[in-house]
């Protein structure tokens, strides 16, 4: 069921559910722009997640640019977003603080 | 020194000194794609980049994606090039083995 692709109405529930994350115009994705104090704080965050998506095999698309980190789910194999894009999308959130 | 901006002919002399690495056109700034086996492998090197650009005090643009990770480096006080983008460059070289 969690590498089920959501119907627009599915994904906008989720997406009402976690805090400022955007849904792609077509609906296959969603992104975030995380924001920290410096390159120490933006990494930290980003080991946190790598251990959290290596569990959920699950993994973000990710730029990072010293304290910025651009985030971008979505699920490849289901075409578009699953439920793991939000469980992982909740799980950075609550990481950022 | 380590922060000066380089010319194109010196830029082009430390570019020959690091294998898998492009110049830009305008000459400000050098790229590499480097993959490997999957997301723990990659975060690994990231890890390790990570801890060395933070001694360095200087830091890459990246991305990352699974496996692969697109690094963008450039001196934004310089305005380009220095010493410390090369610096960077050949330290991940070591760590991609």
């Amino acid at each position: 069921m969690a590498r089920q692709k959501l119907d627009r109405e599915s994904a906008n529930e989720a997406l009402a559910d976690i805090g400022g994350w955007s849904l792609s115009e077509d609906c296959g994705s969603i992104s975030r722009r995380f924001e920290f104090g410096d390159f120490n704080a933006a990494f930290g965050f980003m080991s946190r997640v790598a251990m959290a998506a290596e569990k959920l095999d699950h993994h973000p698309e990710w730029k990072n640019v010293y304290k910025t980190v651009d985030v971008v789910l979505t699920t490849h194999d289901a075409g578009g977003l699953t439920e793991l894009d939000f469980k992982l999308a909740k799980k950075m959130n609550r990481f950022a603080g």
